[in-house]
């Protein structure tokens, strides 16, 4: 029996979470859920899984949620409840998928606790990747991969000596105007944007698909997760997202993960991992596939990711100003306020004007946050 | 140092092996070489390789050969000599890539000395799978492969339980024939057939790839090394070979083997298990290669697939029998002595006419070759 708490049960990659644990009842115990605000979710939830404390995102939301709690659970809300729900329970194995920045003293609260962390939040490693991993290591504690892409590097590294990798290769679907010229993409509209290929995933991710900022901070997460140099790290283009990663090794071997988009498989394999429990995903048929297509990145294309491999080799604030930049510009973009060219623009414009701390504290990382969020916010053609 | 002795050291395997092993001067010292009758090859690997013995086909050739050997290099011949070779030098590991039925006395004589194997030969698997993993588990040695496919599996299967698996699939090019419709085979020659697309090899193993017998021996073969049902091995057509094959869990997640196509990787991870050593062997380029493509397997397309499925779930001398059929009727078609669809012809009538033998030893595998041998030899339409 794993005793595990999940941080933002209630988005995708909590529900998905919660579908796996349901699919091996007698191998989990929820000990503790962390949603924001959907409370009608969070108690079909804890009615389900029984969880010893729950946390929400304000006071209200809690006052609102207690009544209707079964007495054996405890509730919290905000920051403080956050990392209660993350530290201070007796999981063995949290899962933090929440999202934004503020998914990070929460996975470092859970790490300094002693606990196995299921990652799922980026901010976690993009901002803080140095204090995090050295964190980690401090405690002996393992980083696990929930990301897709991440957890096919991790599976095909399995058993294998990390000084034996000679690159790895994040594979990129090039998101939903992946055929389109950089002029036709001048009038792209919201919607447009918002009908990913081969995932369904929430808006945010959608458009950082399409700008390819999401590979971007793939990139960065794999560099601090396996611990390699960012010249050891490729991405290509796969429009069918079949082949979620690879590593190529000295021999000039490849290993491969493949499958059909499901993240309840990268998610299980955290949570059972060394182990590989069955699963009721769909099976992959490359003869129903029939054809698998590659293409090399793009950089002109996508500046985007140029943008995140030079912040990621900048290291310190960096990759920090470069995702809160994107963060806001997303937003905006979502809420019509600019176009998607407009995305990339603001992004290049707040880091030009960045001075790069190296190695920050917290601290730091939140002001360099705060700093290019607001700068975003201002931005103006 | 790896002390290492090479069984068919001027085939394709051996002189590949050789090449390895001069990548690494350092991390290998050969002790032994067995050979047929290409006795100036042989003497060029003897002067640089400086084996303590030497093997040949006849006594006429060691007779030919021994004045030319340096003193520390003592000779050897015919079954006897190869046996000498594959058990009694300082090797810690043996690659028995002899051709056909005699590789079998010598793997079981390295195993029985307590060698590791690097497994080339078909035939041993084939026609004593249970004789050879039976001595090999009670002398506590490892099988390691050195065919493309199997190595690709073992590779998937690096640090993952057995029990996880839920089927591997083995790919095939299709072979030199696998655009033509049946009728169109029945006129193809014998230099249509040895173009093989992707692989340069020998005549008689590219013709049992365009007959898919290859395949189907390969198929036998991963029954016994993985031990693994039947029902859990499956072969896809995938003409670029560029994925060599490919392992799926029981959570849905696939693990992939890829790279161009050189035995040289396969042979060196055999020789360097569980370490991976560089290699100079060409870095693949999915980017470069654009498309991979699949089909189902055709198993009204391609007979001796099937029949190689047959044949391994009945066991016994069934294999065998498959397997001596087919080199016959190969070895008349390379003569021009039958034509090509007749090669599945002579296998499925010799092996109607064989009564299959459980569980047999040695002498009676022995006798099973030699009746399918001769009953194929004389076959007449």
């Amino acid at each position: 029996m794993k005793k595990i708490a999940i941080l933002g049960s209630t988005g995708s990659i909590g529900t998905q979470t919660l579908d796996v644990v349901a699919m091996h009842p007698e191998q989990f115990q929820v000990e503790g859920l962390a949603a924001g605000s959907n409370i009608e979710l969070l108690l079909e939830q804890v009615t389900k899984f029984n969880p010893k404390k729950v946390s929400v995102a304000t006071k209200e939301l809690a006052d609102q949620l207690k009544p209707q709690l079964p007495a054996g659970t405890k509730i919290y809300y905000g920051d403080e409840g956050l990392i209660e729900v993350a530290a201070e329970t007796d999981s063995e194995f949290v899962v933090t998928a929440v999202m934004g920045s503020m998914g990070l003293p929460s996975t470092l609260a859970a790490i300094e606790a002693g606990k196995t962390i299921g990652l799922a939040n980026k901010e976690t490693l993009v901002t803080a990747g140095h204090l995090v991993t050295a964190l980690a290591k401090k405690k002996g504690i393992r980083l696990l991969p929930i990301d897709s892409e991440h957890s096919a590097i991790f599976q095909c590294l399995n058993g294998e000596d990390a000084s034996s990798i000679r690159q790895i290769t994040l594979t990129a679907s090039g998101g939903s105007f992946r055929d389109l010229t950089r002029e036709q993409l001048q009038h792209v509209t919201v919607e447009d944007a918002l009908k990913h290929p081969n995932w369904s995933m929430g808006s945010k991710i959608t458009i950082d698909s399409a700008t390819m900022v999401n590979k971007g901070l793939e990139v960065i997460e794999a560099h601090w997760l396996f611990g390699l140099p960012y010249e050891q790290i490729g991405v290509l283009l796969h429009p069918e997202s079949i082949i979620h990663s690879f590593v190529e090794f000295r021999d000039s071997s490849i290993i491969a993960q493949l499958g059909n988009p499901d993240m309840r498989v990268p998610i299980q394999y955290a949570l059972t991992y060394p182990e590989r429990w069955s699963s009721p995903s769909s099976r992959l048929s490359l003869a129903q596939v029939g054809k698998l297509n590659f293409k090399e990145m793009d950089f002109e294309r996508f500046p985007c990711l140029r943008l995140a491999f030079e912040c990621g080799k900048m290291g310190g604030t960096a990759p920090t100003v470069f995702n809160a930049a994107n963060e806001i510009a997303v937003s905006r973009f979502l809420r019509r306020d600019i176009s998607f060219l407009q995305i990339e623009s603001i992004i290049e414009d707040v880091l030009s004007k960045h001075q790069v701390q190296s190695e920050p504290d917290l601290m730091v990382i939140q002001e360099a946050d705060h700093w290019a969020r607001q700068l975003a916010t201002e931005w103006k053609q």
